[in-house]
């Protein structure tokens, strides 16, 4: 499994969180974005079964909506999701609190169902009150507005942007067609922060499937394990991060639970690559391969240890193959290899064998967005990705103008 | 003790590797930086005593001079170092090592030393072979023009430049004016990849006291630790930091060690703040302060998270007082905290309090070089400062464009 992923869509026309059976889904302006676009959002399960599963930022300063929606999942049920972009509701204490709160308690009245079974999830900038007497309209507008076609689902993926460039969909199909066949459907945003282990992202994931609350969880942490915690930008992590499972059966399908989660991982990983290649102000997505590790946990380490190394982003945007800046990180952890039998590969050239000069660095071609570092430690047979991008002049100016 | 550092140089005129009695100094241009500048160092302890004391990278991929130093230092002995910029020496293999051994003889010959008491750092780019046609010649020339006088110091702290843009030169005095006195000089380089222990950054600390080779060590282990371990420009850490320590005991006077260890930790903050203040592209240089910590350790966790989120340097950059960020960084440490609780001051200005929003983040000014980040922990009475920058387009078109 990797962050490579395959292409089982349910149809070209149905992508996203209503395309699985049992779901609406609406986005609409509400006004917490100045340029008027979508910033709220509602997903609603119609059932008959309404599991759910959920992980979240592992930041101590998380969100108000991250503290309420871990609540809400404590019982493995969801009836509702409502999000909002234009702000984070992160470090608003009290009031903060209480706004998640009512939001979830106005969805619950909307959509007669119970508050403690409406998640909450929210992004945009830290430490400012949600204007609620916009945010309150807006999701009374999409609660009355909620359709299960592929335009709710693409309103819906629009209404969670930030610096997004482009909104991001997946759905898979599992199982035989027929009865024991289910659809997975997804949505995610998240340009930047993507990372330690998640970061502001915000991902809510569909099935039709028939799962029990246990089934759901095993599924979804394996499935991010191997996608978004492998997708890392700029190594910061979210106060906000939250990714979302939400299951209706209404297949009436209860799916071999191995092909399930394969088929989860690799929707997620097809997520985790769009965030990626849409990172803010990137050039190039950098996949970093670590193989021929003694453990899995070692391959793991030196790919997320190269792809925090602010050099060699740098490097990467300037198209220059500097394997020692590679090599430099491989020295900081504590992965078993010998420093003189570590090869590095970019692009296909192996610029450096055994810890040293290898091939000529002018045959790489730096040129494409895509980029291979690939790492042999020499040290056994396990292996893994990460995905990265480069460090440029726009993210530079992205981020230092964001909220000025 | 904190990176704050006072000035007591022993005049005007002395400053530098020759400000103690016992120390020559050259530093002469070889051909090895494109640009004709100095780029051959040697320091010579003219003794009567060799005392000497080393901290190197803790990177695995450590450059053949680092492996032989580290050799050079295992009787705690040095009688001279070389030096030179234009070629890290690093991942060049078993050429590379040859090349540092071939250069230690070659200086021990000259001056007729052991060459088992020579020792040997480099910097610049990693994976080339030095040229030892244009090193060798320098070693002579410098070899050669061995003084005493400030002059040397200049020479020889120019020689270690990379991307520095001004030399960097220390001097302390210890003790009563009289017999009892002695002095302590200094040079460093490192522009760049200064962390996460070291970076590359070579220093070479001069002193005239009488030491035993243990409180040499003990002395400049405290000293590191409180200086160049808490400067972290870009969270890299080199495969070829150096820190040496040599005193020639011709004062003959043996300091109270207590006295030493504070003037030598002086020295090395002044230096670390120096090469923060150079740091490559650097707009703001930044001073993190975390207090009312439950344990240093903890105070030092937190500073160093923030100092290494590119998100606060953006925005330190975009002069943005995004106290979110900072709050975020904080919330990915182990340290003891409640997030209600926490308090962060930019410039002196509290615009986080209790976790949430505090005074007008508009009264914060960042027009000037200087930035003061301040976290307080509510948890103890423990402090750390790291120091750092900003991440500025400059860093990014310097370490773009450094190799190409």
């Amino acid at each position: 499994m990797s962050l490579a992923h395959t292409n089982t869509h349910p149809s070209a026309a149905a992508t996203g969180v209503t395309a699985p059976a049992g779901f609406s889904a609406a986005g609409v302006p509400a006004g917490l974005k100045s340029t008027g676009k979508n910033d709220v959002v509602v997903v609603k399960n119609h059932g008959p079964e309404f599991t759910a599963a959920g992980v979240f930022t592992s930041n101590r300063v998380a969100a108000a909506p991250v503290h309420w929606s871990k609540q809400v999942l404590a019982d493995g049920r969801i009836d509702a999701v409502v999000l909002n972009s234009g702000g984070a509701n992160a470090c608003t204490g009290a009031e903060g609190f209480a706004n998640t709160h009512k939001t979830a308690e106005y969805v619950a009245q909307l959509l007669e169902v119970s508050a403690g079974d409406v998640a909450v999830a929210s992004t945009g900038l830290i430490g400012e009150q949600l204007p609620m007497d916009k945010l309150l309209p807006g999701v009374k507008a999409a609660a009355d507005t909620l359709a299960d076609d592929q335009n709710a689902s693409d309103q819906a993926a629009a209404g969670i942007m930030t610096t997004d460039t482009v909104p991001k969909l997946v759905s898979r199909i599992v199982g035989e067609s027929g009865s024991g066949q289910v659809i997975i459907g997804g949505m995610a945003k998240g340009a930047g922060m993507l990372a330690p282990a998640l970061a502001t992202m915000l991902v809510v994931l569909t099935t039709d499937a028939v799962l029990t609350s246990q089934q759901a969880d095993d599924a979804l942490r394996a499935a991010t394990a191997m996608s978004f915690d492998r997708a890392d930008s700029d190594g910061c992590m979210s106060t906000n991060d939250t990714v979302l499972l939400l299951a209706s059966g209404a297949s009436g399908a209860a799916p071999v639970m191995e092909e399930f989660t394969a088929a989860l991982t690799d929707a997620c990983c097809e997520l985790a690559a769009k965030l990626i290649e849409d990172a803010e102000g990137a050039d190039h997505t950098i996949a970093i391969r670590t193989y021929n590790a003694a453990t899995e946990a070692d391959a793991l380490e030196v790919s997320k240890a190269v792809s925090r190394s602010n050099l060699v982003k740098t490097a990467v945007f300037g198209k220059d193959p500097n394997w020692g800046r590679v090599l430099s990180e491989v020295g900081t952890t504590k992965a078993a290899f010998e420093p003189d039998e570590l090869n590095v590969s970019i692009n296909g050239v192996m610029v450096c064998k055994n810890g040293g000069v290898g091939e000529d660095r002018n045959l790489v071609n730096l040129d494409e967005r895509n980029v291979s570092i690939e790492i042999d430690l020499n040290a056994g047979t396990e292996q893994a990705t990460v995905l990265t991008n480069d460090l440029t002049h726009d993210y530079v100016h992205e981020n230092s103008a964001y909220s000025s």
